[in-house]
Order: structure tokens, then C-alpha cells, then sequence
């Protein structure tokens, strides 16, 4: 059985589902493979009914979601009820994208004289691979688990999803794939659009089947590595979307620090603590200016994260890992602790703020790598140079943040220009915690932030990943899709590349 | 040394280049990574310019290019001067992708107000990924080698190359390079966007260097399967974008066999002969209806074939192969030799066309993989069911042909769609040799086909492989990339995706 167990006692409140057997996961396969075809069938706008069904189903059970969810992460019912505001948003988005409809990316190329001879009809769009496998997230119960982005996105692109349940929350995704199935069905659409898997060997077995066609996974960057291997050394190798989160930097130059180092202290604090620090987003690094401006910022963290306490973690795991990676950093040569919060009582699973300074050239091994939760390393840079090598040793993030005013003109350009080629989101004046949901979001970066750098799990092109072109060479009005014929019968608006040039389909 | 060799006799003609060093391909790599910011800074207008000097300093070289590459393949000077037509086409067409600038998927979110509160301002685009190596392939020594569509694809992107040569034509490269370098210094642009390593140590090191970024390799299942399950086991994993062939089917369907049978044989006969059947996309097995029609195509087919003659093949490794393969298929049981062209002489590496035909029941094991070179197998069908179920056998491919008229419709309408789930192409009463380069075109397929079915290597999309999304927020517009600018400065035309609505840039 597996166990949900409540952060803040550490005790377990109840039993949910049995370790998913190996036959029953060939059952689940063979139904996914059968869903698939549905999918394809209901087309663009019965996708976008199915998703919205959904959503509208997951609003429904809100109250009974955000308390399960609550009671099994500890994160509190204000942010679980954002995220599930999200999570909703987040399958409305995908049904728009279903409607607006250039994710297919469909282009015709009229039979015609080349350079090369002449040329057959060509019409290419962008189809589904079959099902694929989701593994959430502990840190986003809805947002980044069975509801969330991976199976919006590939739901929208008519992959069905077979979702490995997180051991963190086993209950909420109990429960929010009843949500979906309700929604599923009130759409007039199989259940089995969505289905779920139980225990870790079930998970590794997943990444196994031959049915399963690509894998979104949200996670660590040990258990990412470890299934990214799986699913390359296949047989037939499949695509493996692993974000395991990153070291984020966060820089502030010299003219920031100056004119406003207060407010960046205290949304610096505020960045690296939300959620007890539970984000891949989190700034783990902060870079400041050696002197009495990045002096005063880190008088500014100090005083801020002694006033603070102990927070709940999402499990025994996060804890003790949380716990154990701050005791490596606190121990290595050349790091001070600055701050510390106040711990927490005798009974669940907590973690306490950190602040600790390091000298710039002792980092290496575990401070240039991710640290899980509420903890921030503070590094003085004594000149540009020193900063552009100090930011190279951290290596590729999700994100990287820049503090710049006015005068910090070319110095702030450098480190931009340096950034850029090493992280999937430059942050500027700003924090990098929080993942807006749009169509200009980039959610990923180079490796290890995830395994796959062309790609983002979040934002309206996550659909990018579940889908492989086809061209059809020749082939019948009758036969092609919707999107690919002459004159689409349900398709206005939508743009196409028609012999080379963006058109829209008028009515 | 590496040695040039005439297939017509067999025998060394030249010594081209020498095996690249370990310190020679760290050069290259430093050297690569320099140029990687050139081509950058060229911005998309610069890059189209370099394109179009390079395919101006190949056609400057056309007669010794054609003549050095028909004495290293002996695929004669008319297809050559073809292949060597459409490399230039493919160089101006990336070009001509530049000035477009839609691959970019330049995307504008103004900051606003959202169901979860403010979001930023969040500006995302493609960005090159950095140096990357290339792997031509023997049967194209310019479309799918040094000045190919990988290169000419990733040069757009912004990507140096370095370009593994292949064994078969290395005096061809090396014209070819110096061509493309030719067109670089004329364009004002470093020699270092394309470099050269001989040698097939030189080319695993290659992939597996931290300056590369991704792979492009057009091959055999063999070495690419090795290749990529190297790339993705470094410590830091790269996408690894293999061409690797398939068996690909031809289906007549009954009425087409009754109605134009004699047409089907001759256009098939020259499909899977054309260039001694050194083609990805040869046809390598026909599915005909038994019973007359279908016997009838096959008696065209075997008059045609026996009426043919030995071809050169590209390698002595090509035609032993090719040897070795064909023997296999004639050994197995249920299979005939139906007709076998006449031999080759003595000198040189030869294969003659042959045709076989195999019964239903034996279509296992080396009778669904690929054997490259002029070989065809036949196989009757008894029904629609008979014909799908064989078809599943064969498994995923580049390509899959229908042949069906107006009396097939409903038959042919279920081979359609079960191909398309395992295809990257469906020709429709053509033949699939020969890609065309354009908007259109996929080139690829579900491994084995291709190891990542999510990308083309043929047409103006195979760009998207050696790019990856960034996210700005928030950021001046003075550091902005002119495509995501408010107002551009040069990228009239381009069509970016702003506050969700694809929207032209006007001037």
C-alpha cells in the first residue's frame, strides 16, 4: 500500500492505492494505445472541450483538493489554491492553443518547378506520438503532478497519459485524477486518457514499455538522470523531458547595490524562502559586490533570516536531504554561517532558513550544485572579471538574475551577454521564484537544469514535446487532415505556411 | 593518411588529409566556440549573407567539385551535378529561412494581469546552442555531407560545425570545405564555422567533447546507434539527430494494381534501382494483391530487372554489405529469386539489381530491416486485414507508399492512417526516392528511422534542431535581440506572437 502521510505530525493519515503490478501496467498500456486513437479523432476542438471539461471539473472539487493537498504537502492552503487557479488556467491555455492551432505548424508547398525539377504536393503538420508517461513533482501537488502542465500539454496534443504518482502526495493525485476522469467523461471522452501508476518500480517500468512514446518528468536530478538513461538506452529510445532544477545565481551589480540594496535584501529573502525554499526556480547564489553596498545587502539578508522560523517540508526525503546538504555546505572550507532560523518543534518534518557566505574561491563541488530548500550562499566579487569567472563556475540554471541600475550600463550587458548562452530564463530587477504560465515562457535550460534544452515544460509551447512533423506527399484532399486541406472546413484563423509564406486560413 | 578511392577500379587514387590529433580537435573546438560569437553577432542577416557566399563558392567550383565526387562514388556526373545544384539551393533556402526569421518563434507577453495575479514582461526566442558536429553519409558526398543540409541548417542557426568526413569521398570534402570557407571569407565571416576531423576516432571524441552541442549523422542503424548512446551518456547529455534508414513499404492496393500495373512496375523498378539503390528512402519492399494484377506487376518487374546490369557501388564496405545482405535474404526460407541483374565485371565494387519474393509467413528478422542497395522484395497480400497486419511487421520507416485509385477508397484509406502512425512521410501514388527540399519536407521517422522522430534533417524545419528557447523578463530594450524589441530596427516582415496573436512587424 502506499502511505499518505502528513508533514506536520510526520505520521501517516491513511493508505491510497497498491504498488501498480506488471500486468496491470500492460493493461493501462494497451488502454492508453486504444485512447490515443480517440484522441486523434476528436480533433483540435474536441481536445479543447475535453481539457476545459476537465478544468471546470477540477474547480469543482477545490475545497476537497486544496485540504487533501494541504494536509499531504504542508504548503498551505493560500499558495495550493493559487496553484490549483493555475493548474486550471493552465489546461484553458492548452485548449486556446488547441483553437489558435499554429502548434501544428502546418504547411503546404503546392506541386510546382524547382531549381531541382519539378516538385510533388508536400503538406506537413505536427502529429501526436501515442501515449506518454508523467512523473510530478513533490513541490507542485497540482501545477507539476497529474493535473499539471505535462498533462495538459500532452493531452492537447493527443498523447494520452499514464502519470507515475508521486510518493509525496499519493492522495491529492488520487484525487485530481478523479477530477480529470470526471472531466473526461462529462466531455464524452474515455477514461483512460489519463491513468496512474503507483511505486517506484512501476515508474522504471513505465519508462520501459514500448507503448509509452516520450516521458515529462519534474524532479531531482539523480532520479531525472537515472530514468533519462532508461529511456535512451530502450530498445527504441524515446524523448526524455527531465527539469531537474539547477544552482540559480542571482547577481547584483555594483549601481543596484548602491541605489537600492535594501529592497533587493528583502525581495531576495522573500525569493529564496517562499515555499520553505521548495522551488527548482529558487536563487541559490547570491553574487555582490565586495564593499560596503553588497556589505549592507548582506546585513540586510542576515537581519532578515534571523527574524524568521522553521518551516514544514514536503516529506521525510526533502527534509533530511535539506538537512544534509546544509550541513555539507556549512562545513566546507571557506563558508561562514551568517544567519539561521529558528528551528522547528519536535513533531514533522522541517527546515530552517540559511544564510551562509562563502569565499569566492572555494567554490566548487556541492556549492556550485543545487541545494533543496530555504538556504542561500552569498559570494563577494571584486571586479567584473571576477564576477563573468565566478558565474561560469556555477555553470548552466533554469534561470539567472540580474540586478542592474543606470550605472551599471556595460558591466550589466557583459553579464547578460554571458547569462544568456547558459540559462533558459534571464531575470532582470526581478526574482526568479514563480513560473508564469504564457506563451513566452521558457521553462528549462541546459544541462543538468534539464535533459532536454530545445524544450520547456511550462508555458503554451510545452506542447512542442509530444509531437513529431508527418508529411504527406500527394495525398487526396479527402484524406488529409482538417488543417492540411485547401479549404479547411473548421479552421479559420488559423495560420499556415502556404509555398513559403505565412497565410491565414479566411473564411 | 586517409585514402581517396575510385570504386570503378578498386584502387587508391590520392592520400587526402590525416587523422585528427586529440590536440588537434581541442583546437577545433576552441576555435569553434570563438566562431559560435561571430555567428551571433552576425545577427540573421549576416548568416543569410554567409549562405549565400558559401553556395556562390561551390557553384564557382562546380566541375571540380562533380568530377572529384564522381571519381570517389562513381555516382556519375548528371545526378552529381543534380546533388551539387540542390546543396546550393539548400544554403540559399536557409537563407532565404533568415530573412523570414519566423523559426526564431520570437514571442512578446507585456506585463499584465492574470487569473494569477501580475506576470512580468516575458520576451522568448530560438538561440543557437553552440558548436555542433556533423556526420555526412557516403550515398550524398554534398547534399548530406560537408556542405549539406545539416551544415548549411546549423550555420542559419548560428552553429559552427564541425564536420566528421566521411571515408568514401574525403577528397570531395576537402574541395568542398574549401569552398565553404572560400564563401566565409568572402563574406567577411570567420574560416572557423566549419572545420574538418578525419578519422572514426576522431569523430567518437568529437561527440563526445563539452564544446560540442549536438550531433547531426546520416548513416547506418550500426554507427549511429553507437554514436548517439554515446551522446546521450556523457556526463552532460546532447541531442543526437540520426538519420538512420529503414525498410520502407510500397503498397498496391488492388484497384491500382488492376488499372495501372505496368506503370507501377516501371516507376517502381527505377525507384529502387536509382543510384544502385543507395537511397534511405528506396523502397525496399512491395505489398501487392495476390492473384493476377498483382502477378502482373510482378512479371513487369522482372523483365525489368533482368534486363539490367551491375552498378558501382559508393564503397568496397558498401558493396559487401550489400553482398553479404542479399545473400542472407536468399537463404531464408519462403524466399525466391525472381530475377538478378547482370553481374559486374571484375574491376571495382559493383551490385546488381535484384527482386525477390517472399511469402507472407516468412516476414521476420532481416526481412523487415533495411538492406541498402538495388534490392526489392515482394510480398503478396490475400487481404486488408493480411495487409495490415503485415505492414505492423515491417515497423516504423522514413517513408511508406500507397498506390490506390478511385476503387480502393475505403482499403486505402485504412493502410493511410495506419502508416501514418509509423511514418515520417506518406507518398501517395508516387515513389518515395528522392526528397525534395522544402517548407514541407519531413525527413525522418519513429527509431529506427531516425533516432529523435521529433526533428528533420531534410527542408527548411531542420533548423529547429540546433536551437533552444530563452525567456527574457523584464529586460531594457536596448539588451534585447532586435527580433523581440518593441520596435525592431530591421525585421520588417517577421511575424512574432504578441500578447498571444501572431502579429506581423510593419515598418
Amino acid at each position: 500500500m502506499i502511505a499518505s502521510i502528513d508533514p506536520r505530525t510526520g505520521r501517516k493519515v491513511e493508505e491510497v492505492g497498491t504498488t501498480t503490478s506488471a500486468s496491470h501496467l500492460d493493461d493501462l498500456c494497451v488502454r492508453a494505445t486504444a485512447a490515443a486513437q480517440e484522441l486523434v479523432a476528436l480533433g483540435r476542438r474536441g481536445r479543447a472541450g475535453l481539457l476545459r471539461s476537465m478544468a471546470a471539473a477540477l474547480q469543482e472539487r477545490r475545497t476537497d483538493l486544496v485540504a487533501v493537498a494541504d494536509r499531504e504537502t504542508a504548503l498551505g492552503e493560500q499558495r495550493l489554491g493559487g496553484e490549483l487557479t493555475r493548474t486550471c488556467y493552465q489546461l484553458e491555455l492548452f485548449a486556446d492553443v488547441l483553437d489558435d492551432g499554429a502548434y501544428l505548424e502546418a504547411t503546404i508547398d503546392h506541386a510546382g518547378d524547382t531549381p531541382m525539377g519539378p516538385r510533388p504536393d508536400l503538406r506537413r503538420m505536427l502529429v501526436p506520438l501515442g501515449p506518454v508517461a508523467v512523473f510530478g513533482a513533490s513541490n507542485f501537488p497540482f501545477a507539476f503532478s497529474v493535473p499539471g502542465g505535462d498533462t495538459a500539454s500532452a493531452l492537447a496534443a493527443g498523447c494520452p497519459v499514464i502519470a507515475k504518482v508521486h510518493g509525496a502526495h499519493p492522495a491529492t493525485s488520487v484525487l485530481s485524477h478523479e477530477a480529470l476522469v470526471a472531466g473526461a467523461v462529462a466531455a464524452g471522452v474515455t477514461p483512460d486518457v489519463i491513468n496512474l501508476v503507483f511505486g517506484r518500480e512501476a515508474g522504471v517500468e513505465l519508462v520501459k514499455r514500448p507503448a509509452v512514446h516520450a516521458v515529462g518528468f519534474t524532479g531531482s536530478l539523480d532520479v531525472g538522470r537515472l530514468l533519462f538513461d532508461i529511456a535512451s538506452s530502450r530498445p527504441s529510445p524515446i524523448p526524455f523531458y527531465g527539469e531537474l532544477g539547477a544552482l540559480n545565481t542571482l547577481t547584483v551589480c555594483p549601481g543596484a547595490a548602491a541605489e537600492r540594496g535594501e529592497d533587493i535584501a528583502a525581495g531576495l529573502t522573500a525569493s529564496f524562502t517562499l515555499g520553505v525554499g521548495q522551488f527548482c526556480t529558487k536563487p541559490g547564489v547570491a553574487l555582490l559586490p565586495a564593499g560596503p553596498a553588497g556589505e549592507a545587502i548582506r546585513r540586510g539578508l542576515t537581519e532578515r533570516v534571523e527574524a524568521m522560523a522553521a518551516g514544514f517540508m514536503l516529506s521525510e526525503r526533502t527534509a533530511r536531504s535539506y538537512r544534509d546538504g546544509t550541513e555539507t555546505l556549512r562545513g566546507l572550507p571557506g563558508v561562514r554561517v551568517l544567519a539561521s532560523g529558528a528551528g522547528g518543534g519536535a513533531d514533522g518534518w522541517t527546515g530552517a532558513p540559511l544564510l551562509l557566505q562563502a569565499d569566492a574561491d572555494a567554490v566548487t563541488g556541492a556549492l556550485t550544485e543545487e541545494c533543496f530548500g530555504p538556504v542561500l550562499v552569498t559570494v563577494d566579487y571584486t571586479s567584473e572579471e571576477h564576477l563573468l569567472e565566478l558565474l561560469r563556475g556555477f555553470g548552466p540554471a533554469l534561470t539567472g538574475t540580474i540586478h542592474a541600475d543606470a550605472a551599471d550600463a556595460g558591466f550589466s550587458a557583459r553579464v547578460y551577454d554571458q547569462l544568456g548562452a547558459s540559462v533558459g530564463r534571464v531575470v532582470w530587477n526581478g526574482f526568479p521564484t514563480g513560473v508564469a504560465v504564457a506563451w513566452g515562457m521558457q521553462h528549462g535550460g541546459p544541462y543538468p537544469a534539464t535533459t532536454n534544452a530545445l524544450h520547456t515544460s511550462v508555458g503554451t509551447t510545452a506542447i512542442r514535446r509530444w509531437v513529431r512533423p508527418i508529411s504527406l506527399q500527394n495525398v487526396p484532399q479527402n484524406l488529409l487532415p482538417d488543417e492540411l486541406r485547401d479549404t479547411p472546413a473548421d479552421a479559420a484563423g488559423l495560420v499556415r505556411r502556404i509555398d513559403g509564406v505565412l497565410t491565414p486560413v479566411t473564411e
